[in-house]
């Protein structure tokens, strides 16, 4: 009889796993159908459903199957146990049941009104996965190959515009959708279309920032498709990767921002206790994030300078250098700031700093490695969105409310975009013309940060509210809008075909011809970018990396004791040999290089072209293509049969 | 008030995951440090610590740690409530505590006795994770990678050999330790030196299984590096590999053998009934991870053939090939089967399949993605197993029986090869000498699998004790016999530095001279694999890759039309071409290949020499030098830069 039962409870247990193990197949499948109708599509050129869009619409199909097929409605939950002995809820609970203990563990904190929607459908349960997966497992990946395939080129030389729209948009954008979103849910509640929920001026705000945070991964991936114009594609690459940031960010300070007395008066302390938050997290993020990176290079360079076999062991780098981003996410959570912002800015010093000293064999796995991470993670996210519109038990659709917020969503953009571009204009040398603007209005999608940032908090009606609205603006701007790229290209005379660093030679030759003087060839040379590009080349560079001049020649007299013990051997031999960075990061196909175009005659990348083109533009560099040559000869000598491909 | 209250929720949620930042840091911060140990006893060429018994010695200085520093026993822990409603315990509990309504989830039953052990240190009861994640996480990527990284030529030619040693040497092992042990336990009771629990023999078995699974990671590392000769690496790999599987579902057969009545007597219809689950159970999982490869090899065949810019896309390849292959797993495991014996054979299946079908590029990729994934898992599972010794909360520490087992563990390796050695020789042309079976001997060691399917149940006394002492052998075997590998490879006059290839050229060669007869010139060629071989190679290669010979020569003349449909249009072009699927295999490093040997002479592995060696013992092959040829000209047109690596 012991036995019996001992076996009955083993099946129980094989049981759960076995459940598990079913949502995880169905997770499968959609993902392998995805890939095999991408693959289909891509071959025929169909450039209206990417792959996010066709993960979103069979986790939709499978959702609807799912929901109309298994419906069997689980007893036993809905019911509510007393407890009187406990006073808090602990992290593990040992029940008594018929005899046997059996231990349970503290998933979360339910509202009230929101029982009832536990008696839902079993399987449905079971699908929905913990809101803190997105956040601690699939946007991290995503988050970092954004940062670690940044176009650091392209991007430094627009960094002032891009600032300037991460920042003071997603501010602008954030404002304009709560205020309108606030008006709006007075008029509702004043026409009776909504219950006077306690819906504050906060949660407006909430909704503004979550709201705010663009996703033009679709966009990006026919722009680098079909090579569209560099800047364009860099302005929106650089904003929405920083905006992401932002927003996760403003969306923290504006969910702990806690007036004393009433919610919907201003309370100027609790106010500036919210700025004095966003810029605390921000910069704790960052600094936790690149000192990481840093920490990386440097133990890549010690080992690149000590010992020389390192190439010998790429697995243990790229392990090394995998579990130390991984580091600076987890440091960031642990610390109280945001995981995602820190591993953001981590992997963008990877690229600047500890790429350079990675052997050839490492650069090509961890970019690889990220590069697959990220596209599962992506593909998984989206496939959820999908499945969540029917798995989700506590739907709050309000067509008026939906309504609402897509115009809201569409005038902040607006008001983001051309003010700042106005502005913008003023200071360029390059301007940012009026196609390029209504391209980055119309590119304003919503998609995996606004999902996981609403997901994460639906416990009370507006957030309920707000979870719904959020995601079918998601699903209307990636399959409308991501669909209508290419027309939209089109339609506005935008060129594409472009080779960005031919592009870049031109744009500077074109404009040295203007004005000779060697300092305003890039498009903005603010003085704040110049000191820093400077520092960075003299100090930090020589000191991280093996390009750059040595740190005797940049430091001064007094400390070349120092300097000479922290200069790599090898950088005296090549003073003139800086610019591998920028030329490696050029060359390489970081973002989305598994659809390269086909069809439009790609230019040969050879690598003395693309170091002439970064040699034209750089401050203070010499002969460059010298550079390029050493580099070869370096990897030559470590791994002879992989040079091709550095 | 209201909103104070949110507040403090919002950051109680948040502690949660900051405790869980912590503990993933903390593996993080071992596994980084063990990394950079072992980078710099590569360098030194200190051979005596693998990384994995690094791993496991950081993780247990780590615990100790833990233990002594954060001492804070957690008050709420080890209470037991009661729920008299509660019938069964279901999956989702909402209990209401003090007005609030928390979910709890069910984590798993918990015998009475064990309840007080719940009264511990609460950093030491976060760090320890669910066994199930061994299972399901850990285990399938480790297995999968010695699946597909199987050098199939000399597996093949060792196949009979490797077979037996699996099937009927885990056996023997698992009931010699299992006589032994029951002995030793009865003994013990006697001298009382042990209480009556219900100890039954088939306690002794389940103990026997799960030891016998043997893991000689660390001595495989080493034998790659010193380029061992290669008919033992293949045996010890390939016994070690399908002995894990074998161990696997014995004890899974074990733990549910259940008789009716006496637990102590025999009970031949369970014992038949056991014997059937294990074949059920064993055959199902293959057939299952199999059919999935085949599926791959399938799909990505159609891919190949029908839209040639299949190069193009290898992100999509990589990961069809990938989720795949986790279905394999996941389909077996929501069957009731056995997903790691699945993946295991799906991982071989591809390999000798899918492979040839990938882009170059996809090929790297997917090696290097698994290589990467299982160096984590392994070092992963290794540093927790450190962790275990204090984490653990129930160990029951028994020296007579460690001791007792210690001995079982030896006497039934011994009695597993050397008669099974004694027995093969009889049939083998190329005899196992004297050093190898003594090698054979001494490498059995006992690693991850062994781990997890002692710590898969941990509920009685008993299995606690077993789990004990499983996880001080693993430690012994780990640390004594790995590190004693290289001595004893030097006591043993066992020759290193081995090139495979000329070294089955050379045994070929040597046997051929004292041999005419061209079937015989293998060290074994058994009817039944030659057979499947010629099967293998007239039928399946055609249909899923693009090698071996058409179909429509091979198939009878009325098949035909079918024949034609089903062959690959390139078939016809390269008759002669077999052979390049070993070439592949052979030829790469799919093992360990972040330690190449740099202080032996390898020998230039250039291909037309390997396909030369492959051509000389392969059977029904003519001029592969040529098939070689084509090959890399197949490549050419797809990714010029690339060929080298392919």
């Amino acid at each position: 009889m012991e036995k019996l039962k001992k076996y009955v409870s083993v099946k129980d247990e094989d049981h759960f796993y076995h459940q598990g193990a079913v949502e995880l197949l169905i997770f499968n499948f959609l993902l392998i159908l995805t890939i095999l109708t991408i693959w289909l599509f891509k071959n025929h050129r169909f450039r209206f459903l990417h792959e996010t869009g066709g993960a979103m619409l069979y986790g939709l199909l499978m959702g609807l199957i799912i929901q109309y097929v298994t419906k069997s409605p689980d007893v036993e939950s809905g019911t509510v146990y007393e407890c009187e002995k406990l006073k808090s809820g602990p992290s593990t609970l040992l029940i008594n049941i018929t005899n046997q203990v059996y231990e349970y563990q503290y998933k979360r904190e339910i509202s009230h009104h929101n029982v009832n929607g536990h008696q839902g459908n079993a399987m449905l349960q079971k699908m929905t996965f913990d809101p803190s997966i997105f956040f601690n497992i699939l946007l991290p990946p995503i988050i970092f190959h954004a940062g670690y395939s940044l176009k650091k080129r392209h991007f430094f030389r627009n960094l002032g515009s891009i600032l300037t729209y991460a920042f003071l948009g997603t501010a602008i954008s954030c404002i304009v959708i709560g205020l309108i979103m606030y008006g709006f849910v007075k008029a509702m509640v004043h026409i009776g279309q909504l219950k006077q929920w306690e819906f504050h001026f906060t949660d407006c705000l909430f909704f503004g920032s979550l709201m705010s945070a663009t996703d033009p991964v679709t966009v990006l991936a026919i722009f680098h498709e079909l090579n569209v114009d560099t800047d364009l594609y860099t302005l929106l690459f650089g904003e929405s990767v920083l905006n992401d940031a932002v927003a996760i960010v403003l969306t923290h300070s504006i969910s702990i921002y806690s007036p004393k007395e009433n919610p919907n008066a201003f309370d100027a302390a609790a106010f500036f206790q919210s700025v004095g938050n966003f810029l605390g997290i921000f910069a704790g993020s960052f600094a936790m994030g690149s000192s990481y990176a840093v920490v990386t290079a440097l133990i890549s360079f010690i080992h690149l300078t000590k010992f020389t076999k390192l190439c010998e062991f790429p697995m243990l780098e790229t392990g090394l250098f995998f579990l130390l981003s991984w580091s600076a996410f987890l440091s960031a959570e642990a610390a109280g700031l945001t995981g995602i912002v820190a591993v953001l800015f981590c992997g963008v010093t990877q690229a600047h700093y500890t790429y350079n000293n990675l052997s050839p064999d490492s650069k090509m796995r961890t970019k690889q490695l990220f590069e697959f991470m990220n596209f599962l993670a992506e593909n998984v996210i989206f496939c959820y969105m999908g499945l969540a519109l029917f798995t989700f038990q506590n739907h709050i659709f309000n067509p008026l409310f939906i309504f609402g917020a897509l115009m809201a969503v569409f005038v902040a953009r607006a008001s983001n975009i051309y003010p700042l571009s106005l502005l913008l204009n003023l200071g360029r040398k390059q301007k940012i013309p009026r196609n390029f603007q209504h391209m980055m209005m119309f590119s304003g999608l919503r998609g995996a940060i606004a999902f996981a940032l609403a997901i994460r908090d639906t416990d009370s009606q507006p957030k309920q509210m707000m979870f719904t609205t959020a995601l079918l603006i998601v699903f209307f701007t990636v399959w409308v809008f991501g669909g209508g790229t290419t027309p939209m290209l089109t339609w506005l005379q935008i060129r594409v075909g472009v080779d960005p660093d031919e592009d870049l030679k031109a744009k500077a030759a074109s404009q040295s011809a203007s004005n000779l003087d060697k300092n305003t060839t890039k498009a903005e040379s603010a003085w704040l970018f110049r000191i820093w590009y400077g520092f960075d080349h003299r100090y930090l560079k020589p000191l991280l990396t093996h390009t750059g001049p040595p740190l005797t020649s940049t430091l001064p007299e007094w400390c070349n004791p120092i300097a000479r013990l922290l200069t790599s051997p090898s950088a005296y031999g090549d003073q003139l040999k800086d610019g591998d960075t920028d030329y490696i990061i050029n060359n390489d196909e970081l973002t989305e290089n598994y659809e390269p175009s086909a069809h439009i005659p790609v230019p040969a990348q050879d690598s003395t072209g693309s170091i002439q083109a970064t040699g034209k533009e750089d401050i203070q560099e010499g002969d460059l293509g010298l550079g390029g040559y050493k580099l070869q000869l370096q990897h030559t000598a470590c791994e002879p049969q992989k040079n091709s491909l550095a």
